[in-house]
């Protein structure tokens, strides 16, 4: 490993000629990285704390049950461990939910079952569902173009995620507007229900679900999302089936707000306590799968980063701590309340990381904050190609952290190899057995060795 | 992506300023990488050659039927895309043959299975099987501290593979001579069999096979691997049962050299047909699983390379070649004799690329040549960042384009994310249900891209 460590030392330097006059901080961290490495690649903790998590708390939506078992699940974790602090401070969250009913038929006289579910968010049907007829559309703009003949139909939006977008995040980016905005659109033209093609890039007969949104002043529509295999097959049956009904149900419902926490853990700093360096994901996920990737893997990870700097013995000046964001999915209160939650006032947070793309192979982290932190979080990157995890590029930090960055600290996304994420995203594909445990592990590692770097040299 | 493009090769020119003398050579080609991109990632038939490989030809083990097939589809497909020159080049083989039985059972009143299968090459044991008592040992040097203890055992080699080495390869390299060398060693101390723990970083209960040799001057024991589940299981067993014997059958035997080939399809060179850029995969592989990514993924990616530049009507300027050698995994006849085989006297093989490191996302090429062609290689790293892909750094090309490489000719190995590839490698484990399309069409892109730069600026 040494040897390799030199030659990744040298290569990197080697083309960071401006890095050099920091090379000797650098390389007095190697030892370190080293031993955080070895560390986490011989116990693969990480995997064993997600498959704890799963298993108690497969489910973990804002205001369920699975997201309490989860919140004292992960608390009781970072007791276990010896971490300082530990604690939930209280947020309260949106609470909606699933019903048993999630139909969608296709009428005719061999009726075709389409695989849906509702977003997160729908309004139910009418007990006896609605039979309406079908409109499909790629953009909000065909719809419009449309005009009155929207009005009284299910309005079908099938615009495919970008498959030539490299980063897939991207392509999200590109197409999401239709689950987001869907049924007010919908609404706004006169259509009765909204149905989504899945924000996926895989073709399967899974639905994903996720977050979407009504306009107060409109009607409130029921939407749901349809597999992308079942997109197709509607849409070729359109195609040919002039007057095309379908029957569609759903008993989705909102309660009223639930009380939840943001959950929090420390290795209190040495010597600038009150300086706190945030390492985090989000505990909340749909009820769809096992939110192993969205966002089980961010929380394991913030929390195996913290022990390996415990077992590594090492004692950092500032306080580096650990926070599970609650309701990330339906409403980001978890994000919004932590910076101005009362106990933050006597701290000053001197970085935040969020780790929410998936459990997958680190690549580097983007970072969110001035050009000269991007430089200086670039010193480093030799020590972080141990791990293959050397790009700093400036980019957004994470959801959860936003609301705190956004008050002037620097934010990091531990930036993985995304081509699988919405393969799993949101769905009953978002499963424990898509996870690699070496590749965890590496994430974890990395937000490790970034935590204490910047707890060390500042930033 | 456009964006994305002009943000990458910003970033990436700022940290290669003795690049910016050839931003002008790299610019020109932005066009054609996009155009390569769209093509493939709108397409992903990459995925669907190596569904139609590993249906027709799951096995194809050297000298196997399942290998003709796969010679004779190959042929076909690049027949069916319009290529040049489509050939098979005889090349005799090993042909070895796995028996119908595979069985080690850990006697005691409770007889306990292990999950075992022979090594490629092993001799049979007698009819009977072999009932022996077993050493377990961590290393050669650990089996001739033993002395005469060893003799007449079975030597149980349980070094497993270095789990904090990142790069799993190297993880590999320091475990396999138990495997390619375990027969030799066992017999040298007097030992009956060897029985090797499968090279892999993963827990479970697949044995994986793998290349194995002998020594003509000792006697020719039987080997075969044991799944890394067993292996600890069977460690466990060991430490608290003194005189643990082991019932060992195999019934794989050796048959004479077969005929196989290597199968060629071209895009010929308008301006230097007898300039060759060779980009390729190995068309055999181990009898179990379908080989999907050992190395179905880099013969399609190959044959995808050149799909892809066709269909971009691009016409390249040199031959560019996609050769699936035969029995890399048992001889590497295939890439020993492509360079010395007749028809190369008419050529000038102006570089060899190979991808045979799994189908995973590309992280860039590795570069075997003089430093020169490493930094003239970089020139194009903006491209590559493209794909995610732009990383040039020394090392190996790989293992059937080495013997051409030693002639003088620069060679290049596609470099991917390699965490999961030890998982499925030689084992049943290794299917196309691992593969994911967008990576596996992601290598195939960067493929076709760095053959069409060498093609028309040479190196």
């Amino acid at each position: 490993m040494l040897r390799r460590a030199i030659r990744l030392l040298a290569a990197t330097l080697l083309v960071l000629p401006a890095a050099s006059a920091q090379s000797v901080d650098t390389a007095q961290y190697l030892p370190v990285a080293r031993s955080l490495l070895g560390a986490g690649m011989r116990t693969m903790n990480a995997y064993a704390l997600l498959r704890e998590l799963v298993d108690v708390a497969p489910h973990r939506l804002s205001g369920s049950d699975g997201q309490r078992k989860a919140s004292d699940l992960t608390a009781m974790m970072m007791t276990r461990l010896g971490f300082t602090g530990v604690r939930q401070e209280k947020v309260m969250v949106p609470h909606w939910v699933r019903g048993k009913t999630e139909e969608a038929v296709v009428a005719g006289p061999t009726p075709y079952r389409l695989n849906i579910c509702a977003l997160g968010g729908s309004v139910a049907t009418p007990g006896e569902g609605i039979t309406a007829g079908v409109v499909e559309v790629h953009s909000f703009e065909e719809l419009r173009s449309l005009g009155p003949r929207a009005k009284g139909n299910i309005v079908f939006f099938n615009r495919p995620m970008d498959p030539t977008r490299v980063v897939t995040f991207e392509a999200y980016g590109g197409a999401v507007d239709q689950r987001s905005r869907g049924a007010v659109e919908s609404a706004r033209a006169g259509g009765v229900a909204a149905l989504v093609r899945s924000m996926t890039l895989r073709l399967d007969r899974v639905p994903h679900t996720g977050a979407m949104g009504y306009n107060d002043s409109l009607p409130k529509v029921p939407a749901a999302a349809v597999s992308s295999v079942d997109a197709d097959s509607l849409s070729a049956l359109l195609s040919r089936t002039p007057g095309l009904k379908i029957h569609m149900t759903l008993d989705c419902r909102t309660l009223p707000d639930a009380p939840s926490a943001n959950v929090l853990g420390e290795i209190t700093g040495t010597e600038k306590p009150d300086e706190i360096v945030v390492v985090s994901g989000h505990l909340d996920c749909w009820d769809k799968g096992q939110g192993a990737n969205d966002d089980g893997s961010g929380c394991v990870q913030a929390i195996e980063a913290l022990r390996l700097l415990k077992s590594a013995g090492l004692q950092p000046k500032r306080t580096i701590r650990a926070v599970m964001f609650t309701n990330e999915e339906n409403g980001s209160r978890g994000g919004r309340d932590y910076p101005v939650e009362p106990a933050r006032q006597h701290e000053h947070q001197v970085a935040v990381l969020e780790s929410d793309r998936g459990s997958f192979a680190p690549r580097g982290f983007t970072v969110e904050g001035d050009a000269a932190i991007v430089q200086k979080a670039r010193r480093w990157s030799p020590l972080f190609a141990l791990f293959g995890a050397a790009e700093f590029t400036a980019g957004s930090g994470g959801t959860d952290i936003s609301p705190t960055i956004k008050t002037g600290v620097p934010g990091f996304g531990l930036d993985v190899e995304n081509q699988r994420y919405f393969d799993y995203h949101h769905s009953d594909n978002d499963t424990i057995e898509t996870v690699n445990p070496r590749e965890l592990e590496l994430g974890a590692i990395a937000e490790a060795l970034l935590c204490y770097l910047i707890s060390e040299e500042g930033l």
